[in-house]
């Protein structure tokens, strides 16, 4: 962390910074600038919220982190890219590209063995397809549920393709997980934390979408949500997020 | 709904249109303008979906609706302003203004209930703290959980303020409920429809925050998820919004 | 336009609308739907801004144009490419990618003649580079003006390349055209209007960049004013919009 | 400006960092952190922003500029509050709040006057009125120009209240400083630097409205081109900004 000092900041207030640092378990080194007063607190203690909360202390300006936040997620701790098996042969993460696609929701046996065998032939991998879906209105169509899963199952068989599928709530991870080969994590529970940590105690991929608002390092710390509860086959979708544009869905 | 047709949309297009409309179980009413045809939908059917849908048909430039997607949360099937009885007397909603005030987590009894007086004397009606944390990363404190409601509870003994907490997945809605006036929606979780509507199944007031990305329509949508699972006790709380602009939190 | 009425309009606030409509140039057709009336307003008259303005009528709960507001940017005005062409056989818009290539800003008559010869060499077709620079600060350097000119016009001789750049105020158009073999609008004079209806004028090529807040319909409103203004060689640049997302500039 | 080092910077790419800042006419401070390197660069230097390029140098990570860019408008330069005398004893900036108030174009003397005596009435102590529109459509009413100044003119006679009014490009400051008591800059020409410059060289109040793109810092920015350019009466006037939201027009 580094400490910036306020213009105007005391000597005295200056000292109870200092001994604050020390406490917090960090060496202090003060740099006099000629305009500001910056502090680098070395260490690798836990008392990292604390250092920031310093933030509100008289006489600091404002206190810049010099970390990332995410550790397991960070291309520092693991350099070589993440490869996940999916099914077979087949993976994500390494040089092929790996189109997943199919409809939005899973409607009936037809349809989903019909688009199954289009998306194939189109060069696409994995079938996709919701059987619980998220929808903005309580009146929409809300998904097949299990038997949604069933049809799923039914055009893997008949294509060969493996298949992913959206998760909503903690509660349905073994039903999921016995048909689908990797679990979808939808933009809106992005940061639903209690399902990521379960998530972290399986052994299928996840597959986790941006949220429509997270930022780069949120995404990275959702992951490291996932991650730190001992699941590392996490892949990253970015899709899009929200801005002022309407003319398109997403940016 | 109003169907707005292509500059250059033919007679046959018109036709096909205008037997879907038909079908879908709604009147048509054509009308030339000068450089384009619109049609208007009208109709209660449940085809709602498949007439915007038509969006994608050829001749057709775009889909407009006319109603609004919330029904129950909307001021044309309740007029009048909802008041949210909470505890005794007080309840939210009417003339008064209503502050619920206290700490982010719940840390200790000290802080609890030194904060519950201190808040009180400066005016406050609820006392709010949390006890289960929905916390960007996974490494930072999670919250007291069940022993951060028992002293919640010690903080309305000794204040007699209601308190408010966050819910953060439907397994906890039994204990939170034990404890709370009023069960608490983080803005992370506007969207966690599966928690949505368990709260809407229970008989005490919900706060819903709104996202930082959500649209003041989508909130009401939100709002319409618990309200049409039977439970009308919903309060919505503002609480700013994601922007470009980093100089404050939200704006 | 359509207009559509609030659930409680009254029979006499209707007629009111419909006589205003009448007034304003244009023929009322009236739909009755479910919960909603719903006219339509057909006709070319010059009463657009007022019908829009009906919104604030007692009875009205909104108004939803059907044409969009901009025609000569429109394709359905002119359905076929713009191609414009810029010098010589080079033209923007045909089949083939056109590079643009060059500095931020002209520095030294080195550092130009090298990067023109290193951009053609990689492949680009026009050089780019400032000598009007808008900058944030007023600190920072401002350019160099018109010897900046002259060293992007060496440039040119130097390797054949067409050159673009940045002009800041209508009062610098003659001294840019001079030179330039494309005018660029960069993103913070979009909706400098005073300056896109002066480059109306020319027989310049206007390459018009989108600003950071621009929605696309604003964007092709600004084209709109070079195009009416009579001039038609307008190339539309996008570059980014600014969102919540600081990890990259632009979105 | 601290530079923050990448985790594998090696010891060669830290000794040419150091020279490079001592080169720039700054003072370099080494603190050897856990896990990374971070240099502190003391100076008064004008190299700040080849101080800042050097993030692009192999083996480091970030630079994190210490001090705000802006100078005359921050208050560290000038701690007191701006009052900004208008006209008579008005001031904007003091402890009374000012309220401006018109509509949004000149339309007739009948309107402006009637508009005039009613602010008035309603307690507003400034008239605001457009006379050169920045509107959006090439097609849209673009004011009254200096026809509209002089009804200006005379509603003030008539009330006694100073006027504000729109400026557009730098040709018409002698004809609107010749009316307006206060020159009004639009949120589009916010970063019109080539105006702000001229602004900054009369001795007339200048409303700096904010973008709906433009930062804080962007703001005090533009502010600073004025003051640097040695016009003091700066007003600042925040109107919202753009964001996703569409329920309003400006959040």
């Amino acid at each position: 962390m580094v400490i910036v000092l306020k213009k105007d900041a005391t000597q005295q207030q200056l000292q109870e910074i200092l001994n604050m640092i020390k406490e917090l378990g960090y060496q202090a080194h003060v740099i006099q600038g000629t305009e500001r007063t910056v502090i680098g607190a070395v260490g690798s203690g836990r008392g990292k919220d604390k250092l920031q909360a310093m933030e509100n202390l008289p006489g600091v300006e404002n206190v810049v982190p010099i970390l990332q936040p995410y550790k397991l997620a960070s291309i520092e701790i693991k350099p070589e890219k993440s490869v996940i098996p999916i099914r077979g042969a087949l993976s994500v993460g390494g040089n092929a590209i790996v189109v997943m696609a199919g409809p939005c929701s899973v409607e009936s046996r037809e349809q989903i063995i019909q688009t199954a065998q289009a998306v194939k032939e189109a060069g696409a991998c994995i079938l996709r397809g919701g059987a619980f879906k998220p929808r903005t209105s309580p009146y929409s169509f809300q998904g097949m549920e299990e038997e949604g899963l069933l049809l799923l199952r039914d055009a893997r068989d008949a294509t060969g393709l493996p298949i992913i599928t959206e998760i909503m709530k903690p509660q349905d991870i073994d039903l999921i997980c016995k048909y689908a080969d990797i679990v979808q994590v939808g933009a809106r529970n992005v940061q639903n934390f209690p399902l990521l940590k379960e998530l972290g105690k399986i052994d299928k991929p996840v597959l986790l979408k941006r949220g429509m608002m997270t930022t780069i390092e949120e995404f990275l710390m959702s992951a490291e949500y996932i991650l730190s509860s001992g699941n590392s086959k996490v892949i990253l979708c970015e899709r899009g997020i929200r801005t002022f544009e309407t003319a398109t869905r997403n940016t």
